[in-house]
């Protein structure tokens, strides 16, 4: 991720969501000028949009608007409103996500057809009108939207605007500025540049991604707030590398530390583990000013992030991924958690950590298995919302397994901006964060059916995965070769499809209980293309039964 | 409470605060009308506010601006500023509660002092001069500010506009309105008004105060959306009495229910007790649609409150409050929690509830000793805010310790609502909840010494507000006259101000720990006047030993 200098908020969105006149007016609340793309091509073209189109063909207009965007994007303190397609173009995005904050405006498909059919009927205007002369033009809204869908979510604030009227638009886009804008300045820490920023409806925290990040903890804290005591809860094999190097760093910083270690694994998920957090917090006397520090994977960061959210009901906390589900996945997004003897993560809350620094160079001390089942996550990523995150990973899987720095922080940074993008725009995981879940349902079965032995949690996920492509195939939404393409890049870094030795109707039976359960019916999480997914409640018993007998041998 | 029928906003706040620049962006942007209540005081007297004062003396204005508001108020859609000086009447300040959202412009004394010398400069205006020719402005500010802070601080909303530009002031202004408006259609459960509403920064809900209430528990919940499984945790004491009513009252309302009871008593507070729901939870299957209904004391709420807050990251949960603490205390603000061996209140978090239904009958089960010593967080809450409510209880103490259902209503609705409006201006006890912890110091000493055994919570509150009344005296904040009427006041609901069999440097000991500590100081809440707090962290050790020795007998 480059550079994020200017003043500039980025608009996309589809048609009828508002773009011009939400444009318009926060670039006036914010004394800034205001540049809508379509009327600026057409402005420098000098003819309409219509004829450059007749006259250049859709290349050429694509290339007038990428030509516009670069331009525009050099001004500073400005709003622009893309036109719908311009994010299709990867340049474009890519530029969009290093020169502001880009904000997506949302409607649903029933809403832009009875906008569109209004301006319609009230306007005549005829620019608007091929897209309801086809046949069932709402049903041609749904396709489009969906096809974008995955560029749109990449924004770093959504604005749902189906029910709102246009002035709470505008209040929410300038609140997302000011919340986009104070972040930035937060965490503008000398030299170093987030990967990504979280920022929920209350909180925002910047999410680093750099080799060797280290060396920088001291001044990372400091710019991040944290000066009380930092306690450092990490796990034995992980303290055992880099415990004395931390605290040196520490020392150097002038921080004062406490360290707490826990054995290594799932087991220690526990609330067990939570009580010896708190015997230790009470110990040390740690008050509301200081910080727990999180050191270690995913365990580690959920047991210490529920302890922080738990503890005086609640004190700061910062993590350092030392695994690479944690720097993608775990790290990113406040769901902490421990796990009850009747299944995975039951005990938990939603509670966002101040500050994520992933030193992507701890990965050269991960056990081989783990940092090659990590990759379940970042693949997933791919799946759900990113097709060009998912061509790149079938491209460099050599670069990565062989621990290139540049490859690595490269991949990790997109996997980490996209779950940050998600948890952003639905930290409660009501909406789209369900997504996140794809392989999950399974995945949790085949642990709790194992006793959470045997299976690394990515491992399950990757069987997981290739159950949920295998029924989104039985459902008709996703084509064999898409599945076996999904099968292929699983295999290519290592990862199980399959797994021997459970029993399939103990998997069964676990997955029933899965949190994920809603009205004692399972939401899948299903692709219907690489890059998309969607959720659906309707799988019948058969094809799930018939889906996990295949994933299992006992 | 009365009912509030109209769509208006009442703008308080001290001089600068900028409500009437505020109050008319506020109604352009809402398509209502603006009524400046001083402008409409010259204009309906056809004479300035300075002539009114010459010729008919403050009383003559005090009348006029009676007069005025209470016309003003009888209409609908509109935004009122009000003078600064509206808010010292009882009968306004009534009103404005019964009439509408009241919204507080906020700002400190030094941001006053400096608007107000800037407006002088720029303007000449003689109207503001006298303020600043006294000697010593800004403490005269400060004095004049102090003294009405109470009845500021009991807005339903209050925004501090220090540092933001007067556009935000508007907006969070009309996100306010929206935020009151929603609650308060939400909450209109046919023939039920809430005594209260609690609006935080993200949700917001009804408290309601009503005598024999659970009659009506099955549409308040069906109000609140609350549609799903009802799980039932209560104690045994409780359960014995209201148990069976309740399940033929949820069968009646076409519910379903699970219960579970625990053990009544401090202990039941513990970890162990959360397993317990949790398992119980488990057991049942119950899912994310479904919801904790807790019946009992503060420990039961408090307890299910964390059990809610954590089982599957946070489900919903009501309270029906049957103590007379619950209600005014413990259901009101969110805050749950266990208690840790080491200390009360360790292990928690910040978790509102969807609805509280306080059954003022109830209490006439409640056991003689609980119902006297709730009687403490009513007087508290009157002491460090409400002067009016201190000597409502002094006169009508009879009858409340009579149960008389109207008084009894009354007397808690006002609590309740003390506890809302504070609870809503700052959830996470960052600044004003402070306050709350009146008495709270020692009394968490007290029975941390005791082994949470012998006193009842509210009882060494009691002895701690006691001592901290004391305190204020030793350091010149309070007169004797004044320690003495709380004395008189907690004695005359036969509450202790004084205990014996606990050791002093015990007392002493677990105090430091106690989680108010912070940056190894203790943040001592003293009063200034009757119904006025402060917080000072700069009590001597030997004032703190001196008067615990005095509080305790060993």
């Amino acid at each position: 991720m480059g550079e994020r200098a200017g003043r500039r908020i980025i608009l996309i969105g589809f048609s009828t969501t508002g773009k011009s006149v939400v444009g318009q007016a926060v670039a006036a609340r914010l004394g800034w000028q205001f540049v809508d793309i379509d009327d600026e091509i057409a402005r420098r073209a000098g003819k309409s949009i219509p004829d450059i189109f007749a006259l250049e063909g859709e290349a050429g207009f694509r290339q007038r608007e990428r030509d516009v965007i670069r331009k525009t994007l050099r001004r500073d303190d400005i709003v622009v409103a893309t036109g719908g397609g311009a994010v299709i173009d990867a340049d474009n995005r890519d530029l969009f996500g290093r020169s502001g904050m880009v904000l997506c405006l949302e409607a649903r498909p029933e809403t832009i057809y009875n906008r569109l059919k209004k301006a319609i009927e009230e306007s005549g205007d005829k620019a608007v009108r091929p897209l309801l002369e086809v046949e069932d033009p709402l049903a041609r809204i749904r396709e489009i939207k969906a096809s974008r869908q995955p560029l749109y979510a990449l924004a770093d604030f959504t604005v749902h605007t189906d029910d709102l009227p246009v002035e709470q638009v505008i209040n929410e886009a300038v609140r997302a500025w000011h919340v986009w804008e104070s972040t930035r300045q937060r965490s503008a820490v000398k030299g170093l540049v987030p990967a990504a920023t979280v920022a929920t409806a209350t909180e925002s925290y910047p999410v680093y991604v750099e080799w060797r990040l280290r060396r920088d903890l001291g001044k990372l804290l400091s710019g991040a707030g944290l000066t009380g005591t930092a306690n450092l809860v990490s796990d034995e094999k992980v303290f055992a590398i880099y415990g004395r190097e931390i605290g040196r760093i520490f020392k150097e910083a002038g921080h004062r530390v406490n360290s707490l270690t826990l054995p290594a694994g799932e087991a220690t998920k526990s609330f067990a583990s939570a009580m010896k957090i708190y015997d230790f917090l009470v110990g040390k006397r740690v008050e509301r000013g200081d910080f727990i520090l999180a050191l270690g994977g995913g365990v580690i960061s959920d047991l210490a992030g529920f302890a922080a959210a738990t503890y005086l009901r609640g004190i700061s906390f910062a993590i350092m991924p030392t695994s690479l589900v944690g720097m993608v996945d775990a790290s990113v997004g406040g769901k902490v958690a421990v796990n009850h003897p009747q299944g995975k993560n039951l005990i938990g809350a939603f509670y966002q950590p101040r500050l994520v620094m992933a030193d992507v160079q701890t990965l050269t001390t991960l056990p081989e298995r783990e940092f090659r089942s990590g990759w379940a996550e970042v693949i997933k990523h791919g799946l759900i919302l990113d097709a060009a995150l998912v061509d790149h990973l079938q491209e460099s899987a050599g670069h990565l397994l062989a621990l290139n720095p540049e490859a690595l922080t490269a991949a990790i940074s997109r996997s980490a901006a996209i779950k940050a993008a998600v948890v952003s725009q639905d930290e409660k995981e009501t909406g789209i964060r369900t997504l996140l879940n794809y392989g999950h349902t399974i995945a949790h079965g085949l642990e709790a059916a194992n006793g959470y032995k045997g299976l690394l949690h990515s491992e399950a996920v990757a069987i997981g995965m290739t159950g949920a492509a295998l029924i989104s195939q039985k459902l008709g939404l996703l084509s064999a070769a898409k599945v076996r393409r999904q099968r292929q890049l699983l295999e290519k870094f290592g990862l199980p499809v399959s797994v021997s030795g459970i029993d399939a109707d103990a998997v069964l039976k676990a997955m029933e209980l899965d949190k994920k359960v809603r009205n004692k019916s399972i939401r899948w999480v299903l692709l219907t293309d690489i890059g998309q997914a969607v959720v659906r409640n309707d799988v019948p018993r058969e094809v799930v039964h018939e889906t996990v007998s295949k994933l299992v041998r006992s």
